[in-house]
């Protein structure tokens, strides 16, 4: 008899925020390899907030995730049968696999290699996946902080905003960051080397920011928009930068929600709000993850793995990262027994 | 007894758009000058729509113009004595010297020398002048266009848009504009060489944009931020420029209005929003007039001065940019007698 191959599918697409209500298994068997395909057995799966965009109907970066298809997501894992030339049997990959337990995967669902030698292959879906390339070239490629100047970061304790904020740490810069808990406040500043950040459920009034950016601010890594956007745009300092590399903060697009009109802000302070993708820069990631894991095992990069175990808790830990509930990178891990390597 | 200078100040900060009701004559004689100063004798006075920034008391580039001041305005004038060692007798100079027949100038008022072999004066406050230059630059290193690519020109017709569209075709794009009035359209496309045009007025609806950048948009001119740039965001192509190079459609940013919220735009088309400020880049006139004086000369480059007589007619005229009634870039010719050179 064939293993089963179980598969969490959309069901239903959400109003607002995805939760379970919006998923169910459906089992099949394991797949057949065609010519050119490898077997990849899934041992994390990844829970990201971009998750949310990829199942709405509205205008996105990616087509949507079909009703009954596979839901679409970042999964480590490892080559357990191959009829492919460039992976071979035993390799751990990265890459889109999906909320399953075995993707019968082409060469174009490859992100990156995961190299056992530079960590446990979690890392391979946290600081070395999507989160930390994105922090990486996304604040020094779009937000080009200085030493000096004020570094401002949505999320701050978050998987993404927790690199950023050490990278604009180490580069000089002054770091402070809004995330949406005092204990988030706390490490942020124990162990992100932030010099200041603030929980934003506390209020966004004026005078609480002005007191965290004195100095007003130069670059605005932004994972959340909404009204934390609002709140900081003011702030932004002549020829400060915005980037965008999330709009978290804000369940739905469609119709359009208003804001406080940008152009005079843009137009006077020559900002430049650009918005970044991790997925158009997928050649970068070799060098990317090299200078991270130097940076790792020298010990000056903390990064926080909040790691659940089994298939069926996907669907909630999604829910759970829009409640802000998550201590780190979110993933679930599916194998069962002793963690791999 | 010493000759009159004649000058027009700021009397009440305006509601919205500024008009006559604003300024008041109050005449002076002329200034003796200080050690380094040299006396400019206005030719041409310059009237433009960041005129209404300058005297707002809302957050600008530039500190507002004082009341009883006089109007901060660029005109062009023709040295008439001199204390300084840099500026001579005769020279026609560019910069900062007010709507006033004389100004006592110092050097950091100056813009750029006009040649008057590179045209008459009255180019040196036009296409020569920040309209051209800005053109330029703003379209050239912020919206970078590519050939085959679409340019959108809001105020397509006007002293900025209209060179912006002449040098976008140049560069082998599709070029459309928006404009104000079905004549202006036919301007767009008989004088300026623009694709095709629309007449804003007349509609914005999406089916009229959409026959009027049927590939969407690369890169928005965008001179007026309100109901037009909403109107174009959704038709922004996939690393898109929004080039912010003033706000005209909007007539007051304090409160600060609303409107549609960019950041997932920004995010999932990886769009660039960049604000352009000529004064940032006062060092690349003499090579960038260089260059429109050439095509320019060629016959290649129209350019159309609205040329008014008469002191007294500036506030009317700045009342009129903004009702859309210019036919070009909007200037006041305050010699008596025939025109300069």
């Amino acid at each position: 008899m064939m293993p089963v191959n179980r598969r969490i599918v959309l069901a239903v697409r959400p109003e607002g925020s995805p939760g379970p209500v919006n998923f169910r298994r459906d089992d099949q068997t394991v797949p057949a390899l065609a010519d050119g395909q490898f077997l990849v057995r899934n041992h994390y799966l990844s829970i990201d907030p971009a998750q949310r965009g990829w199942i709405a109907t509205g205008a996105n970066y990616a087509d949507p995730v079909a009703i009954g298809g596979v839901m679409r997501a970042l999964a480590v894992g490892i080559v357990t049968a191959s009829r492919s030339a460039r992976y071979a049997v035993g390799e751990y990959l990265y890459g889109w696999f999906g909320w399953q337990d075995y993707c019968a995967a082409v060469e174009q669902l490859v992100i990156s290699r995961v190299q056992p030698a530079q960590g446990p292959v979690s890392t391979g879906l946290g600081l070395f996946g999507i989160s930390g390339v994105s922090a990486y070239l996304a604040l020094t490629e779009l937000g080009r902080p200085r030493a000096g100047e004020t570094v401002l970061v949505s999320t701050a304790a978050g998987a993404v905003g927790s690199v950023v904020g050490q990278i604009a740490r180490r580069l000089g810069c002054r770091v402070v960051g809004l995330c949406g808990s005092d204990e988030k406040v706390q490490q942020c500043v124990a162990e992100f080397g932030y010099h200041a950040a603030l929980n934003y459920r506390a209020g966004l009034e004026h005078e609480r920011l002005q007191a965290l950016c004195p100095q007003g601010v130069d670059v605005f890594f932004d994972n959340t928009s909404g009204e934390i956007a609002d709140a900081v745009w003011p702030f932004m300092n002549l020829r400060g930068r915005i980037v965008q590399c999330g709009t978290a903060a804000v369940a739905g697009w469609d119709p359009l929600p208003t804001a406080p009109r940008r152009e005079r802000a843009v137009l006077t302070r020559r900002l430049r709000h650009e918005g970044f993708i991790i997925f158009d820069h997928l050649e970068r990631f070799p060098a990317v993850i090299a200078q991270l894991a130097r940076w790792h095992q020298e010990g000056a990069l903390v990064f926080h793995e909040d790691v659940e175990q089994g298939l069926e808790r996907a669907p909630a830990a999604l829910a759970a990262i829009f409640r802000g509930e998550n201590r780190g990178k979110k993933m679930i891990r599916i194998t069962d027994g002793e963690r791999a390597l």
